[in-house]
C-alpha cells in the first residue's frame, strides 16, 4: 500500500511511529514559520505540521506549493499536539512530516469541499464525483450500504435466498411506461427494462424457491419529481406458504431490526390501520401518525350537524369535516387568512375554510356564527373533543376531495406546530386496500397495486357485482407519512388470475399474450405465495433524515432524467441505428 | 404460516409431535392398502404415509386423487419409520397423516423434475420455472448466493463499499456494442446500457470512495456461445493508494477465502506468470496449469534444431514447437491419425502434426524420419526432457497461430490423459499484458485490457515508439484455464490519458465528447488507483463445476438473445415508438 495507515486511526498510542499517510489537502495554514495542513480522506483528517528549521527546506517548499485537494503522501513521525481538537478522532495527535509527494495536482474546484458548501445544486451534480468528497454526501452512501448489509443479514438468516432476475425483459402493457431497448439480433423486436421483477419473483415461488429476495435496480419512464428517478432501487421479496400476517411479521422484523442497527432505536410493535380508516381518519393511505389531529365528521355518513341553518355551502356538501388544531385559538384573523390562501393554491385547490375558535375563557367564535347558534357550534365542539384554547379548522365538498384537501392541511399544522419531529419515527400498516380503482379518463378498473393482487376471500364474490367495493389482500408500511413499501398476497390460481384480465379490460388473447407465461406456470403446481417491495432509495433517505432520495444515489439524473456529468442521454451513431433496424423520428 | 415444519428438518426427536408440511407431490406408491407420499420443497423430502383403516377414508380418497407435482397441506403425527432411508436427511420417520388440503392442482409437467431429467434444453428454457424445482438447478443457485455473500463479507471487512453506480449511461465507442435504451424525454438521444461501471467507479476513486466494490449486471451485446450471455454479472472492485501488488493479494485473499468457505478447499499462495511466459510456455494467455506438458521449441528466438536438413515445412517455419504427452508412445498410427484430424478442422485449423515416437525400450521413432537422424532427434528429445514412453508432438508455421493451436492440442490431450480433474483447483495470476494490440482489419492500434489501464512506468517512454512492446500494469486471474477476473492499475493523469486516446485513435474532439468527464475529474486531484473485476457468473459455474454459465442463472437467454420462457423480445405498439421518436427501419 502506498500507505501505512488512515487519516481517521492514528492516536496518542500511535506517537513516535513513523508513518506514510495519503489523502487530500485540506485545508493549510501558514503562520510564523510553522504549517499545519489538514490531510482528508474517507476515514478523518489527519494534522500534518512543517516547521522552518526542523522540517528539510525543500520539504517546506513542496508543503508552501500545494493547493485545496492536492492529493499528497506524506511521511513523518506522531508527535503529540500541544493545542488538542477533540473534535475529530485523530485531534491529539499530528504528524511531522519528513518526506513529502505530490501524488496529483488538483485545479481549484468550482465549490468548496465543506459540509457547508457554496455550490449550487446544478454545479454540484456537474461535478458530482467533488461533491461526493463532502462529508455528508459520502456518508449517505456509506449509510445506504450499512442499510444493504444488515437487510441481506436479516433476510439471510431467515433462510431467504437473492436471486437476480433478468433486466432485459419483455414490454407489458399494465404499469407505467417501459424503459425499452431494442434487440440487434431479433430487428423490430424489444426488451423492457424491468418496472419490478413481480413476475419473475412469483415464477420462483412457482419453481419451489419458497423465500427470495433481491436488492435491485427498477426502471420506469415517468415525469420526474424531486422525489422520483428513472432507475431506483427495490428491496424485493417474496414467500411462499403464508398468510398475509406471516408477511407483515416478517418485514416488520425487518425494519424494526434495521432501525435497531441503523438508528439504535427500538421500534415498538407497528400498529396496523385499515386504508377505509387512514382514509377517513387521515385523508390520506399514507397517514403521518407522529402526531394526531385525527379527522372527524359533522356532516358524513353517520351525522349531520350542519345541515339546515342556510348555510349553502355545507347544505350542499357531501361531507363536513374538520381537524382541532391544540392551541391555535390564539391565531389572528390574518393567521387563518394566510391559512385559507394556502389551501386556495393550485396544488391543493380547496375553495375555502370554516374555523372554530373555542377560545381558552371558554367562548366560542366561528366564522360561521350568522349561520350557527353557540349550541350548534358547540356540539361540533364536542365532536372534536376540542379543549379551551384549540382552533377548529373545517372544509367541506365532495368527499374524496375534501379528506385530500384537508389531509394536506392538517400536515401543514402538523409541521407549524412542530409535531412532525424528524427525529421521531412512526411506522404503521396501511391495510385492505380495495383491490381495483376506476378510472374516469380511462372508463375502465385499474389494479390499485398490480393484477397480481389478490382480492381477500371473503370479497372474491364481489368479483362479479360491486368492484369497488372489493378489498385487496394488500398491503403498504408507512413511516412518518411517506409509504416505504407495500405488497400483496398473490393470485395464484389461472382462473381467477384470467377472470383478474377480463376486469382490468384484457381480452383472453391479450392476457395469454402478455401473460401466458405466468398463467401457464400456475397450471404446474403454484403455491400460495405473497410478498412485499420496499423502495430502498427512499428507506435510505429516511433512516438519512433526508426528503430526497437524490443524495442517497451516488450518480442521480436530474428532472429531465439527464446524467448531467457524463452528458446522458446523447446521439448515437447512424451505424448503430442501422444495425438495431431503428430511425430516430423527430 | 401454513406449515409448522419444512420438509427437510423433520428427525426422530420430533417423534410423536403433529405437523403440517406444505410442498409438492414428488412421487406416490400405492400397495396393500398402504399409499407412501414423498413430498418435496426446497429444503428436502419426507415420508408421508396413508393407511387403510388408520388414515380417514376420505384423506385416503384425496391421496388417491394427488398427481406429480400437486402442491398440498398435510396434518399429521410424526413416527418411526420401519424400513429407513439412509440417503435423505429426513429417512428415520415418515408422517402419519391426519388431513389433508389440495393447495393447487398440477397438470402433468412436459418433462421429469428428478435429478436426471428427459427434457432437452429447449423444453426446459421455455417451462425454467419446472426445471428450477430439480434439485441441482436449485442449487447452482442457492450456490450463487452463498458465493455472493462470502463475497460481501471479505469485502466488508476490509472496509470496501457497495455503490450502486447507474444502469443508464451514456454510449461510448470503444469495447463492445452497447444496448441503448431510447430517452422519451431527450428525443433523438439515447442512454447506453453498461458494459463494466469502469468509468464510474474510477470516479469514485477521485470522490475518495477509497474501496468500493459491486455485484452489478453488465451488458453486451455480442454474439452469443454458450458460455456467454447478454447480461451477467461482475464483483467490480476499484481501490485507491496501492500498488498492483496490493490488488493482488487483496483479490487472492477473496478466492482463497471463497474456496475455503465454499468447498472447503484451502489454496496455496497463487503462483504468478507474465503474459509473455504464458504465450511461449502453453500457447495462452489463461494456461490450465493442472498439468505440465509446456511447450518446447525446436525452432524459435533462442535455438534452431530443425532446418537445413531438407525439410521445407520446418525450414519454412518462423517457429518450430511442441508438447512431449507422458506414456503416449504408445499410441498407434490409426490414433495418432486421428489427432493430426482433429487439429486440422476448421475450429483449430491446423496444417499438420509431427510426432516423435521415444518408445520405451529407448528406440526412437518419428515421422520425419526421412529428413532427420537419430542423433538429431534426440536432440529433440533432449529438449523436451522427455523419457523412454513419452511422445512428442510437434506443429510449425507463423509463431502466435502455431502456438494458439498447439494450445489446443494440448488442452486435448491434458483431458484424453485425464490430467484435467474436475476437483482439483489450479489459479494463476497472469501479468504485464500488451498495453496494446493491432488490429489489422481497421488498421489501428487497440487497448488490450481497455483505454484506462496504465502502461508499466519503466514502458512510458515507449508511448512514443514501439507500442506493440509496451507492456501493461493489467493482470488476469485464471482458475484451471479459465479466465474468472481481470483488472489493471490505471491511469489517474490528464496528459497520460489523453495521450492514450490518442494512440487510439481518438481525435481531441472526440476524446473530450466521450471521455471528458473523467479527464476533467482527473484535473480536480486523482488519486492514483487500481481495480479489478470478477465474471460472477463463470466463478459461480466453477465453483459448481460445470462448464456453462446458464446453469447458474436463474432466467438466462438462449443464444439468440431471447428469454423463451417470457417470449421476448417482443414488438411494441406504434403508440410506445411514437413517444419515443423512433421507427423500426426492417
Amino acid at each position: 500500500m502506498l500507505r501505512t495507515n488512515t487519516c481517521g486511526e492514528l492516536s496518542l498510542e500511535h506517537v513516535n511511529q513513523e508513518v506514510v499517510l495519503c489523502g487530500w489537502v485540506q485545508r493549510i495554514r501558514d503562520k510564523g514559520g510553522m504549517i499545519w495542513l489538514d490531510l482528508r480522506d474517507r476515514y478523518g483528517l489527519t494534522q500534518l505540521l512543517f516547521e522552518e528549521g526542523k522540517t528539510p527546506s525543500q520539504v517546506l517548499e513542496t508543503a508552501r506549493s500545494l493547493g485545496r485537494e492536492f492529493v499528497i503522501s506524506a511521511k513523518g513521525i506522531v508527535i503529540e499536539r500541544i493545542a488538542k481538537n477533540d473534535k475529530i478522532a485523530t485531534g491529539a495527535i499530528e504528524i511531522r512530516v519528513s518526506e513529502l509527494t505530490v501524488l496529483n495536482a488538483a485545479k481549484l474546484p468550482p465549490f468548496l469541499i465543506e459540509d457547508e458548501t457554496d455550490g449550487g445544486d446544478d454545479i454540484r451534480m456537474k461535478y458530482r464525483y467533488l461533491d461526493l468528497r463532502r462529508n455528508n454526501v459520502r456518508k449517505n452512501l456509506q449509510l445506504r450500504h450499512q442499510v444493504a448489509r444488515y437487510t441481506r443479514a436479516y433476510l439471510d438468516e431467515l433462510d431467504f435466498i437473492e436471486v437476480e432476475t433478468p433486466v432485459l425483459i419483455k414490454s407489458t402493457p399494465e404499469g407505467a411506461r417501459d424503459f425499452v431497448v431494442p434487440s440487434r439480433m431479433n430487428p423490430g423486436e424489444f426488451y423492457a427494462l424491468p418496472q419490478s421483477p413481480q413476475t419473475f419473483k412469483q415464477l420462483l415461488m412457482v419453481a419451489g424457491f419458497d423465500r427470495y429476495y433481491q436488492i435491485v435496480k427498477c426502471f420506469r419512464d415517468e415525469d420526474l419529481r424531486a422525489d422520483r428517478q428513472p432507475e431506483f432501487t427495490q428491496i424485493d421479496c417474496e414467500m411462499s406458504f403464508v398468510t398475509q400476517e406471516d408477511v407483515l411479521n416478517t418485514f416488520e422484523g425487518l425494519i424494526r431490526n434495521l432501525f435497531s442497527k441503523v438508528k439504535g432505536i427500538e421500534l415498538p410493535e407497528v400498529p396496523r390501520m385499515t386504508y377505509a380508516d387512514a382514509m377517513r381518519l387521515y385523508g390520506s393511505d399514507k397517514p403521518d401518525i407522529r402526531f394526531d389531529m385525527q379527522f372527524a365528521e359533522l356532516k358524513g355518513e353517520n351525522q349531520d350537524l350542519t345541515s339546515g341553518k342556510g348555510f349553502g355551502v355545507f347544505d350542499d356538501a357531501e361531507l363536513v369535516v374538520g381537524i382541532c388544531a391544540p392551541g391555535c385559538a390564539v391565531y389572528t384573523r390574518k393567521q387563518i387568512d394566510e391559512l385559507t390562501d394556502w389551501i386556495k393554491r393550485p396544488q391543493i385547490g380547496a375553495k375555502g375554510l370554516v374555523y372554530v375558535r373555542y377560545n381558552a375563557d371558554g367562548s366560542i367564535k366561528s366564522s360561521v356564527d350568522k349561520f350557527y347558534s353557540e349550541p350548534d357550534i358547540k356540539k361540533w365542539v364536542d365532536a372534536f373533543n376540542a379543549k379551551p384554547g384549540d382552533l377548529i379548522l373545517l372544509m367541506s365538498g365532495q368527499a374524496d376531495k375534501t379528506r385530500k384537501q384537508l389531509n394536506e392541511l392538517r400536515l401543514e399544522m402538523g409541521s407549524r406546530l412542530g409535531l412532525r419531529n424528524p427525529d421521531e419515527y412512526r411506522v404503521l400498516w396501511v391495510l385492505d386496500f380495495p383491490l381495483l380503482e376506476y378510472g374516469e379518463a380511462e372508463n375502465r378498473w385499474f389494479a390499485m397495486h398490480h393484477p397480481f393482487t389478490s382480492p381477500k376471500p371473503e370479497d372474491i364474490a364481489l368479483l362479479d357485482g360491486n368492484l369497488g367495493q372489493i378489498r385487496a389482500n394488500a398491503y403498504d408500511m408507512v413511516i412518518n407519512g411517506v409509504e416505504v413499501g407495500g405488497g400483496s398476497v398473490r393470485i395464484f390460481e389461472k382462473e381467477l388470475q384470467q377472470k383478474m384480465f377480463e376486469i382490468l379490460g384484457f381480452s383472453p388473447q391479450e392476457a395469454q399474450e402478455q401473460f401466458g407465461f405466468l398463467m401457464n406456470a400456475f397450471e404446474f403446481g403454484a403455491p400460495p405465495h405473497a410478498g412485499i417491495a420496499f423502495g430502498f432509495d427512499r428507506l435510505c433517505s429516511i433512516f438519512g433524515g433526508a426528503d430526497s432520495i437524490r443524495d442517497f444515489i451516488a450518480f442521480p439524473k436530474n428532472n429531465s432524467g439527464r446524467d448531467v456529468m457524463i452528458d446522458s442521454p446523447s446521439t448515437i451513431s447512424e451505424g448503430q441505428l442501422k444495425e438495431l433496424s431503428i430511425q430516430t423520428a423527430l
